[in-house]
């Protein structure tokens, strides 16, 4: 069919097109420059991996590494694949797969189970907030004291995010997921979610309270925390019980894979909800899979198909390593090159690094490896990335508040409390026992 | 994360943005839309495949049909999912769909399979496009005098392509992948790419040749069959010797998923270089598919991991299905409303199915089930909605060559050849043995 779309070319500008033969329209298809992308990527993934296993990390960091360096080519004067940074099949493709990867490790746990450790979840990720926060406020008065209090307020905000995709990779890798310390870390980052909904409320209200001389409404910070509310507690209980009954339904549909298309849609449904209230569309994914249960879909496995995880795993394994490469790949190691930004940014990392290890107080369980859940809570990723590009449009009486020294010095907090977990996770997580997880290609 | 998009919002336009409150920034991740209508593509294909495998047809028609009514509800006033027929995330999706469908049919069979009936695939579709194209120019000969030779050339090059991934996927449905019948057919259909290459080369060079007066350039043409072949034949020989290295390789690495990642990786490079040199990329994901055999990646089965069609198979489950709806999707049914346009549309259709069956001819072998060649050779499908288009774009002298009507007639007759062809395949296949493929369901 690919002569038809080199038609459109040759023949819409046939006088001049012909000319140029069918090179002129190479590649006008835009899926052939997607696909080129998508093998340029996993092959760059699966050897990143491998590399990171041979040294005894989890294959993420491979990933994450192996972005790194395809996305930095360009300090060597390799501009090729830079556009891939900025591809939009390709950072959809990215999402689709990060809000498979929470799907997959909610299908993991279930509701009781989460709700088992729901106040530990609820401590820990409230502490995990104030922690950063007030230790990057008050790194920010300390360090910058010429600037407003606004910048300050900026930069403990920009501490407090957990980017829970890297987190529930090294927990995958290292087979870990079902741990009660992984329910904890897992359940306090949708808390985390809420949370940071709420402070951006607050932020936004301060600094358009300061601009217009007005007043914060307090009533829309309520209103956040509300439906958020709702959103969890609904979908879970409701979810609970109508998703046995659409399952059951489901069963009866002559046609091929529909156990699949019903569980991808379920969370893709779940995923919009989250969004349309504001939450991050993994949250509603991750809800999702806590919600279905092997029970919900018995009627399929009884007639001899494959269970849930079975047939989301493949789909989850092409797609996950482009969400890791990419953040890799956005990360710029031009950011390290200046002195003067690395003494905020390493202030910023210990901050950053310290305050969410307050997180562990909040574990009420006994017995528990504290230790690995306030790791657990350290990555930013790409949570954290967006969050330092906010910092460069606040404008306050005209003026910026954050300048470029400082958003850069957030960029490289960012990136080292993304790179440093996967291994502090490792370590800490097989401290405690035998090591008997040496690699994960062994993890099957 | 989604708190930090909704950040952006918020804070960048913090003085009017807060005033709205969240509401305002709902839906700003892209990918919030995109599961959205994953989630409505997906629940439609399953429900128009099961109705139609309820009547005893295959799922693919179901799924057409469906798309067809959500791509037709604007006739109702209903305009909300309009959206999705021209939706790039969607578009992309349905695309990696449509080269993941060949590369599963390409993997059911072996180069040397397809070698066997390598003639008869040739001339299958040499005369598949020869008898199209003469019925299709004497239509506008007869029913079009007033028009110029131009437009009735035009005529018959439409009626030439085939679009085989509506075939490919009833033959899947039907169990009848590695059929000898099915590989004569699917072997044309890339002989039927090539040869439309040249079509379109021959057409831009006559009308080029009008407007400027000037001569063809046979030279042009050559090297356009020159690079198709040398890929064709380059990719089989030399793929069937640098894969088993490739993949024997790949199996020494430490990482999860390495032969789903390979295999795809091969896929997709394979896709781009047919594209590179003007091919499809489905002929190349085709071409892919042939290559691997089991024996080249036997490190990974001896270990313990599912063989690379199993893998593929949830992956194709989730892409496959939004190709044929969007494809129903994109028919617009308001073509067939015009009795002056029925008239040509009805002569089109009948040349574009009975010159088809010239292909039944091309099969050498004796014994064999010719129909059943000769109508899986009929869909034109999205090549043709994509060839229709063109006829609006071309212009001789500064005169449009193809009129409105003319290109709603071309239109209906794409429509018809895709929506007969799986019911016609599905009779055909089963008329000489005995029905013992009810329903798909119990095909799996």
């Amino acid at each position: 069919m690919r002569f038809l779309y080199l038609a459109i070319t040759m023949l819409a500008t046939a006088p001049s097109a012909f000319a140029q033969g069918s090179e002129a329209a190479s590649h006008i298809d835009p899926v052939a420059g997607v696909v080129l992308s998508l093998a340029i990527i996993l092959l760059g993934a699966k050897l990143g991996g491998h590399l990171a296993t041979r040294i005894g990390q989890p294959s993420v960091l491979g990933e994450l590494a192996m972005g790194v360096i395809i996305g930095n080519l360009s300090l060597f004067g390799i501009t090729a694949l830079d556009y891939l940074k900025t591809d939009p099949s390709i950072d959809m493709l990215s999402k689709l797969g990060v809000i498979l990867l929470l799907f997959m490790v909610g299908l993991e746990s279930t509701v009781a189970q989460m709700l088992q450790v729901g106040w530990s979840s609820f401590l820990v990720g409230v502490l995990g907030v104030i922690g950063p926060f007030v230790l990057g406020w008050g790194v920010g008065a300390w360090l910058l004291p010429e600037h407003s209090v606004y910048m300050h307020v900026y930069l403990g905000a920009a501490l407090t995010a957990t980017s829970v995709g890297i987190t529930a990779r090294v927990l995958k890798d290292l087979g870990r997921s079902q741990a009660t310390e992984s329910r904890i870390i897992l359940g306090a980052a949708v808390i985390d979610d809420v949370l940071g909904l709420l402070i951006l409320a607050v932020v936004a209200g301060i600094i358009n309270a300061a601009n217009v001389g007005g007043a914060m409404s307090y009533g829309d910070v309520a209103m956040t925390l509300f439906k958020a509310t709702v959103f969890l507690v609904g979908s879970l209980a409701i979810g609970a019980k109508v998703a046995p009954m659409l399952f059951s339904l489901a069963s009866k549909l002559q046609s091929q894979s529909v156990l699949l298309a019903a569980g991808l849609s379920f969370c893709f449904l779940l995923a919009w909800l989250a969004s349309t209230i504001g939450l991050a569309p993994i949250v509603g994914a991750f809800a999702a899979g806590l919600i279905l249960e092997d029970v919900h879909y018995r009627e399929f496995v009884e007639r001899g198909e494959h269970s849930l995880e079975h047939l989301v795993e493949p789909i989850a394994s092409f797609l996950v390593p482009i969400f890791f490469v990419l953040m890799g790949m956005r990360t710029d190691l031009r950011s390290f090159a200046d002195w003067g930004v690395l003494g905020l940014a390493a202030a910023l990392c210990v901050a950053a690094i310290v305050g969410k290890q307050l997180a562990m107080l909040g574990v009420l369980e006994k017995g528990l490896d504290r230790l690995s859940v306030g790791l657990g809570m350290i990555p930013r990723g790409e949570v954290g990335l967006i969050f330092a590009n906010i910092g460069l449009t606040l404008v306050l009486g005209g003026e910026r508040i954050v300048d470029q020294s400082t958003f850069s010095a957030v960029v490289v907090m960012v990136i080292v409390t993304t790179v440093v977990t996967p291994p502090l996770l490792k370590w800490s997580l097989n401290r405690r026992r035998p090591v008997n997880i040496a690699s994960d290609s062994s993890d099957r």
